[in-house]
């Protein structure tokens, strides 16, 4: 039998998550039925979007207390009931916080060969990469000379979109929450400049960076970046919503940008939700894999090794203080 | 030597422009010089824009204090400098808020001989009848199935947006201010719906209504009836920004609706200044002109006889009590 080590949610967090949310328990696993495998989790997926699971909030699902919490994995079947999988193949599952999994393999995704290393298939070359080509591919209507902006510029999603934005001959500017950010996205990812929020007024830093207005904002955070943005857009600008760190780990839906931004840029803002996109799957890696493979798109991975580590790297996460696609090893 | 009685700005009204901030003055006018005219306005329109205009934060101009007020006439040429214009055209200008004015008509627009009355150049065939035209046709991918919302319903835009969305075969849902602008949408205009906002839960009654959520909502007005909308877009929903209705008479710029509404829905949001549909003027008459005359649109001219009338009629389109299109008559 089986012995499945995993996270469950112990008690539902006001404000950010801390380690304390979170129990590390064992449990035995049914060995797979027909048409089931038992998989290794080798490598687990930290994301924002876990934290509205648990708020019980989130389209993809809710976190009971007392629930595994959900997550993707890329997984090696060590068993297999289901003639479509072998032992050693190596598949992405919707795994959850633990080191072994059994499941019906209906919606798994055998991984990409081009994807390598694996882990690569849950941030650049998976959904933040796809979050950051959907976005910009179809919905931000991207072209040459325009002034794209895109906050929290430094994750998984951020530094994509800004540097296949750079691709697409956009004038790229990041905004993110570190002088060590900052530097990474201008020195290595290519930014043309990154405003650390931190530090310095991102609205004065826009009126100085962005004299005729921002073209296209690609916003993870909403909150005062998202106001300080909405009234500094050009005429005719895009405005791409993914994200909203900055009232994830609230309760309140605190409110937005006055509608007169919108009007007086004669702006058009999407709302951006990765899953409508899914089959684009094989379009981003067809386009994003090589570039990785030539060193033409840079990445970050956060690594911490172990399944004890998945509740202090979620709360770094919620923290923002990760540095690039937060991973959990587990192989 | 013509003589012109004119409104003046006596002083920028804090809050809600009131008669007093308004004083009628009489002023002599030059004759009309090489390629001028001398016009006497027939008709003038006053609209909810003038108030951002009286603010100093209008694109189309300011109005300082001791100054004429702006607006768009009906006007008809009573004397001419102009090789193009001959004494008896009636032309649209802008004539500002006076009985006769004198100007180079570079940005006159002669009337379509469809228009009949006159006034309705400046309403349902008009201006306000382009920005209906404009929202509908160009940003709101109307649909036949949709349910749509309008707020400011029974105003001069309003009226025509949700007349011209049930030709598209839209399920059209009016929002306004007394039962008298509710009957009137829906037994004569033939709205399928009506919410009176002043005397019920706009929320509640939009719960009520569109059980499977928004799909359009062309919104005049911001404020609160925007956030409750916001949260009851459906998937894929359309939003069309176009008025501001409910902040117009005041200095602060309220926040808007949460971004998550946006996200949530996947919705597109633009915004609608009607100028930058100016060329499709002659589209919009061709379509609506028809209409109209087959008695199939219906409208409503809220006219004031006298330019004296002007302020009084202003501050009254400024508390809502406008019904239909406010006109001054002053030929």
């Amino acid at each position: 039998m089986t012995i499945t080590q995993q996270i469950i949610l112990k008690s539902r967090p006001e404000g950010r998550p801390t380690e304390d949310n979170f129990e590390l328990i064992e449990c035995p696993l049914k060995a797979p039925q027909d048409g089931e495998v038992l998989c290794k989790n080798l490598f687990l997926s930290l994301d924002p979007y876990m934290r509205s699971q648990i708020a019980g909030r989130h389209i993809s699902g809710a976190i009971p207390e007392g629930g595994i919490l959900l997550g993707e994995t890329v997984a090696e079947v060590i068993e297999s009931n289901n003639a479509s999988y072998t032992v050693g193949d190596r598949i992405l599952i919707q795994g959850g916080w633990q080191t072994y999994t059994v499941l019906k393999p209906e919606s798994a995704r055998p991984i990409d060969p081009r994807i390598a290393p694996a882990s690569l298939a849950l941030g650049v070359l998976g959904m933040p990469g796809l979050t950051a080509y959907a976005g910009i591919q179809y919905l931000a209507e991207a072209k040459k000379g325009d002034t794209l902006v895109v906050s929290a510029a430094s994750g998984a999603v951020g530094s994509m979109v800004g540097q296949f934005a750079k691709t697409k001959g956009c004038h790229v500017i990041g905004i993110a929450g570190s002088k060590e950010k900052c530097d990474w996205l201008v020195k290595e990812a290519g930014f043309d400049a990154c405003i650390n929020y931190k530090e310095n007024s991102v609205a004065d830093e826009i009126d100085r960076l962005c004299s005729k207005g921002v073209d296209i904002y690609f916003d993870n955070v909403g909150g005062p970046i998202l106001d300080d943005i909405m009234w500094r857009l050009a005429v005719g600008a895009r405005v791409v919503l993914c994200g909203l760190m900055a009232q994830i780990n609230s309760e309140d839906r605190p409110a937005g940008p006055n509608p007169a931004t919108i009007i007086k840029a004669r702006a058009t803002v999407r709302g951006l939700v990765v899953y409508d996109f899914w089959d684009k799957m094989p379009e981003m890696v067809d386009c994003f894999a090589p570039l990785i493979a030539a060193n033409k798109l840079k990445f970050i991975e956060d690594i911490s090794v172990g399944i004890d580590q998945a509740p202090v790297a979620f709360a770094r996460l919620m923290r923002g203080e990760n540095y690039g696609k937060t991973i959990i090893k587990l192989g």
